[in-house]
């Protein structure tokens, strides 16, 4: 299945949230990931997210897709550089 | 259309930024909109996006399917309440 991946995570955890869905997913933007994964490797990124977060004041959400083909996209102004050393 | 619009905007921009997209589409995450939009809606907004966007500096990212169908949403952790008054 193809996702996206959005989060909005205090500070104090977004590094070790950002090197979670980067072991997963490819970074896009700030906090937006996106990728084809599978159902099992996205429940376990799943559970390792819940661990990291504060559930009353963290958010992260996903939406997923059969395949990408369903889905566009269009990006305005600066693009991630795939090299980004960030981390 | 159904679209996904994420940003990553700078602060002095994001007030305005935010303000824009709730014209359009339903806030749902920090930096996060979806909703159900016209393609001459989807262009206008656009438009409007990049007066408010320093194109060097900040991006804006457009995931659109044909239909809502093709989409699920899952999330985690806290939700935006539809009466938020933020702004």
């Amino acid at each position: 299945m193809y996702v996206i991946l959005v989060y909005d995570i205090g500070e104090k955890r977004v590094a070790k949230m950002l090197k979670l869905c980067r072991r997963y997913l490819n970074w896009i933007q700030n906090s937006v990931f996106e990728g084809e994964i599978s159902e099992v490797k996205l429940k376990e990124l799943i559970l390792s997210a819940k661990k990291i977060m504060k559930l009353e004041e963290d958010s992260l959400i996903i939406f997923s897709s059969r395949t990408e083909k369903f889905l566009d996209k269009q990006i305005i102004g600066k693009e991630l550089s795939s090299t980004d050393n960030y981390l």
